[in-house]
């Protein structure tokens, strides 16, 4: 088998085994196949697609390109819950202690922030102490001892999917169905998942701009994990407006500590319900969608999922305090609220622009290895749909510099728009 | 700008300016930008296809990537002769001669032989002492006073065609129209050429095995030279059975001075006059093709194309006593008649298979770099056609060992079909 013709069948717009497929990733991988020749083969892959059979091909190739996690020693079904990412998502830090605490175990490995949106990582950085870097043994005993893990990747998890994403970053092959989808979907098959929830953001503030091709990749997702062996469901929730009000590091943190004390903004707070129940039922822990949503309810309401998340801190070597007392949490110098231009609807809350600011202002970052400010971000208070009076507040900025302040001022105003007629508020789910 | 946006264009269908063209091409011969990312392009133009425009851009950008001829001082009207390479295509060492005797210097850089199709530079230097590595001033002078050259590159002309050549053969992205016409025109254009007489070859000896697909490529690079000022024509010419009768390298040089003997074989010699004809007419040396054939055909008569390539030989290095003795040649050990196995008509001579068969004698190489054999080859007799009796000869194999002698008696007679009806002989040309 030669690397060029596995090119050549896909560029004429073949259809690979899994054979090739596997040639050319393990190729790849260990450095036989060089990089220019797996540029021009993303390069056919994307402009002549791949069937759902290849795809999951590659997924798994790709999954098998480095070491693997087997839960099955540890839990009885590995349920994973995976973000496509966007602006105030920090739906993980909420629902996997909600889940824990109906008696689900779940470990997670998370993601740092890369442009405009966060990652789970870098939040849960800003409670002090809070150690993302368990090895896999760490990981194994605390997922059995505690029943929660949320950490960063330890193993080297799909070296091929590091190596493909790099290359298509700088070869213009980014977006193609086939390779999102396989890349997110490898990561999860290879960290042990038995069991996946994908949450598809679509809008402004996502990868995937239009409700047509989220669906597109979360029914290929769910295509690949069905054809895996793996029991997957998928979730298309808006990410037009950021979620929930806090945007930045400890900001997106307290709120998730505020959700679990049943004090969350109502957005947010339906949208952890909704993953919620899907991962319950998933995880066979509820029958149906009702039971896993009032057993998640009910880890709100009688403490339980607050709990679970003063395990998890204290588990990881985190100060375990700031959950009871989120004024602990590191303050930006400067807090300034931003009224209202005018009276009327609000029509948009443009999530990208929030993102964007949010990265100006240091809560995030605009290259790999960036530092980022934990205290600074946004409070969006007023969200689309709801009406506003001029001289009320919109949003909040937090910010640790008087000119940055003043930058993100101009671009949290940017993002908003305000019309006379009435706007019904975004859904927070479209399927 | 940045070569990850001109591929992301190209990627989505867009036409790149001549700006954005000469930015990668610039860059990708300097080591700016790297192979993975002009790997990523050419399989964006292979799958999208370039302009008309677009295509004489990146031939002149190549052009200008490395050293460049300017023929103006030493010639009245640089004319440069192309052939897309075939089996048994000797037609430059006949040619030239011609031409030069009717008045028109040339000057020309030829290759050698990769694969089935042989190489001009490998055929000369069968003839002991012919130098192909002349310097440059050594081209200039030598065509200012011999009026013929017939070299190899000694400058570097167009290398970022060079560098993208070797890239787009591991990465399957030859047979792109605008990627084979930009470099077959570039490295023309860099040497000076101011018209350009073109010679397609189609059929199963050639790189273009389809009448269509030579006649695209023929009209590509005719709109190229146009667009590029230019004058350039281009001859569609068979390439299903060898050219003439020799096959391997000192045997066409044979063939070739016989030729200017007037004792070559008739479609050979037809195909001279017919190439010699359109170089005498854009070289202003004849005002129509009938003036052109019946000046190159005077220059056989007359001894003046012989006494042209006597010149050429000796001015070169070379022993010029072969020219006129071609039993000084090296042979062969072993001489084989090749009898047909049956009556009948000649239906078809393979030259993709004589073609790889003396490959597999030592004639070609398989890969770059392999030393070759000038003795070995064949001659082939019969062609498209001709009637066959029982014990007739077909061909003749010139073999230097048994064991290959007996592999290449079975190759090459599965390369001709005989068959009951009668057959019309192949057509030279096309168009």
């Amino acid at each position: 088998m030669r690397a060029v013709d596995i090119i050549i069948k896909k560029r004429d717009g073949g259809t690979l085994t899994a054979q090739e497929i596997d040639f050319f990733v393990r190729g790849f991988t260990n450095g036989e196949i060089p990089d220019y020749q797996a540029s021009a083969f993303a390069m056919a892959v994307l402009l002549n697609g791949m069937t759902n059979f290849e795809t999951t091909d590659l997924t798994l190739s790709m999954a098998r390109s480095g070491s693997t996690l087997d839960l099955s020693k540890v839990v009885d079904l590995a349920v994973d819950k995976h973000s496509s990412g966007g602006v105030g998502d920090k739906t993980s830090i909420a629902v996997m202690p909600m889940v824990a605490a109906c008696g689900l175990a779940v470990g997670k490995m998370s993601g740092r922030g890369l442009g405009f949106s966060g990652g789970t990582l870098d939040k849960l950085e800003s409670i002090p102490g809070y150690r993302v870097d368990l090895t896999t043994d760490e990981f194994l005993e605390q997922l059995k001892e505690k029943g929660i893990v949320l950490t960063g990747q330890s193993l080297d998890l799909a070296p091929a999917d590091g190596k493909l994403y790099a290359l298509r970053d700088v070869t213009g092959t980014v977006p193609s169905m086939p390779l999102i989808a396989s890349s997110i979907m490898c990561k999860k098959i290879a960290a042990g998942a038995q069991a996946i929830v994908l949450d598809v953001k679509v809008g402004r503030g996502a990868f995937m701009q239009t409700l047509e091709e989220g669906r597109e990749l979360a029914e290929l997702m769910v295509d690949i994990g069905r054809l895996a062996g793996r029991k997957t469901v998928a979730l298309l929730s808006d990410m037009n407006q950021p979620l929930g009000s806090a945007v930045g590091n400890a900001l997106e943190v307290i709120e998730s500590i505020e959700t679990l004390r049943g004090r969350g903004p109502a957005d947010f707070v339906e949208h952890c319900l909704h993953v919620a129940a899907h991962v319950l039922v998933l995880g066979r822990r509820a029958s149906d969608l009702d039971e896993g949503r009032s057993l998640a309810r009910k880890s709100i309401a009688d403490g339980s999922a607050l709990e679970k998340l003063r395990i998890l801190v204290a588990a990881q070597g985190g100060d375990a305090s700031y959950v009871d007392d989120v004024s602990r949490f590191k303050r930006a110098k400067f807090r300034e609220e931003i009224k209202t231009p005018r009276s009327g609807f609000v029509s948009q809350v443009n999530a990208r622009t929030v993102g964007e600011a949010s990265v100006e202002l240091g809560a995030g970052r605009a290259k790999k290895g960036d530092p980022i400010n934990h205290a600074v971000g946004f409070l969006i208070y007023k969200k689309v749909g709801d009406e506003v009076r001029e001289g009320e507040t919109l949003c909040e900025v937090h910010a640790d510099d008087a000119e940055k302040l003043q930058k993100a001022r101009e671009a949290v105003l940017s993002a908003y728009q305000i019309g006379d007629e009435p706007v019904p508020p975004l859904p927070l789910f479209y399927e």
